[in-house]
């Protein structure tokens, strides 16, 4: 080990409306212990999410928030760089929830070891981790896309848009993206292979969705909520399945945002509801083999946007909520030693 | 046959918010003819039904809406007294469709024959017709409440209402109402036996609800929108389910009334669903079989609310929009000559 020093992100203090960098505080910690029958990690990818955004918050969630003075929560790639557990070797590369450090001290029984030779390991925290799980549950479990329908998701160059709208084709339906400007669109066009992706700025984007939906909208995939939500509102068709996965358009709004007309959920039988990935836990299985064996054969393509440095990850967190990435925002915390 | 004349309740005009007498017209009309293979009928009881508001609007919706000029609809028990079908005799009784009428000639395809030993006909409009089947279905199917668990229902005295509050008692939970007044409510809770039973236009409805469901709501049956949504609303336990039967409290509300809460939707993962009857039409025997047996048991209890004479079905609807009525509302329309 070259250091001892553990820099960490913790919450300084909670947003209302849109986060800014003094929501943070970088801070310089001892380097922690490894538990009995634990490892010691040095953190190699920090993943950034917009769940993050609620954990920011007092609200009442299906998670707790964090609370003022600790680590920012955060799915991680790490090396295991002192083990005390027969599990685990040095050089070993875990997944964990270490959250925003550059080192963690976790027990054996909170981690699963990483193959770097079958894929590369950023991807677990990315279109083989929890946001292409939450695509792949939210869409099959919920959506139950068929053959022929019309399946429409924003944020569609993210990391759960994307993954969403490329099973929707292999499932054989109409896939509608919408995304942030013509760079991204043309790539979950033309890379992606949706049918149509529309750019959630255009002033009459309802009526290009209208156009690019000409049989309706049987699935809604919910990324954003907002002024997107009120354009897919009316061209739902009876039957439609809305999985709510996320309402990222309204997470920095500090009064309420209408919900949408009861009256289409009564009238076209709708059925809208709310799920987070870990509902769907037992489904982990088979979306690991699915996903893996779409990458493998050029089915389901994705795209990384790597920020580098710990002490960049509120930058890197604050362009999320806005849409600046460019697919799945991961943060190089660390290099690995060796094997990586 | 003592007559010649066939009276018929028209839509004479689409209304624009709360409907009225002016809405509806009366007028004679020549006898029909039984049809090849049909049958004759006389109406002996017609049902009301909230839904009907929806069919006098223009509004694209799950059923076409009445045409201006032609015979309101509705569900009919009828005597047979003329028969060109030999599964059909005069004097038999039929569950139908006639609508609005006096008289009315239908195929027999689509009519269903009762036993007058085995109910009182006019419930096959009400508790063993489709607004128990409504209740039945939307309830077990959508809400699938479990033992322990707190159901909620408004318009509890209702067809429908009333119904739900009993099967969630059957099924093991606390089941609270909400209806319009201290009759109703008295009612609800010592004849119904449900738990507890408030009155909507108490001015502290969202305090006494919370009281009333100490370890929260888990299923919400959703009759009637509006205020009584907006206080059940909060107290939604993670993962209740809200099964969308009616909006009573908004079908004459000219602008739109704010959609629920996406945001609890999406914390609470919560299951909201539109349904009708017939989209679980394959539960009808289970349904016929469940209720039946209930009833003979005493462990379900039904309420009727007669309106003599066709000429005050539009009166008698009129005061159904606005809660009036006291258990499931039938129009008698007329006698049956013999059996029934």
């Amino acid at each position: 080990m070259t250091t001892s020093v553990n820099r960490q992100i913790l919450l300084k203090s909670r947003p209302e409306g849109a986060p800014g960098p003094d929501n943070f505080e970088l801070v310089e910690r001892p380097l922690p212990q490894a538990p009995e029958d634990g490892v010691l990690l040095r953190t190699l990818y920090l993943s950034l999410d917009p769940y993050m955004r609620g954990r920011m918050s007092a609200a009442k969630s299906y998670a707790n928030p964090v609370e003022i003075g600790d680590v920012m929560v955060g799915g991680t790639v790490s090396e295991v760089i002192e083990s005390r557990n027969a599990a685990f070797s040095k050089g070993d590369i875990v997944l964990g929830q270490a959250g925003w450090q550059e080192y963690s001290a976790a027990p054996g029984s909170r981690l699963r070891k990483l193959d770097p030779k079958a894929a590369p390991v950023s991807t677990a925290l990315g279109v083989l981790g929890m946001p292409g799980m939450t695509a792949y549950t939210g869409l099959l479990e919920i959506g139950q896309p068929k053959p022929g329908e019309t399946v429409v998701v924003a944020a569609a160059s993210g990391a759960v848009g994307a993954v969403v709208g490329q099973i929707a084709k292999i499932k054989g339906c109409r896939a509608v993206g919408i995304a942030g400007g013509a760079k991204k669109c043309g790539f979950v066009k033309d890379e992606l292979g949706f049918d149509e992706c529309l750019d959630h700025n255009a002033p009459d984007l309802a009526r290009q969705l209208e156009a690019a939906c000409p049989k309706g909208i049987d699935v809604y995939f919910e990324n954003v909520g907002g002024a997107v939500q009120q354009a897919v509102w009316p061209l739902l068709n009876p039957f439609a399945r809305i999985p709510v996965c996320g309402l990222i358009a309204q997470y920095n709004m500090t009064t309420p945002f209408p919900g949408p007309d009861m009256f289409s959920v009564l009238r076209k039988r709708l059925l809208i509801r709310g799920f987070i990935v870990w509902d769907f836990a037992d489904r982990e299985q088979d979306f690991l083999h699915d996903v893996a064996a779409w990458i493998r054969s050029g089915k389901l393509k994705y795209r990384e946007d790597f920020v580098d440095g710990l002490e960049n990850a509120p930058q890197g967190f604050l362009g999320l909520l806005q849409g600046k990435n460019f697919g799945k925002l991961v943060v190089r915390v660390g290099a690995a030693s060796g094997r990586a």
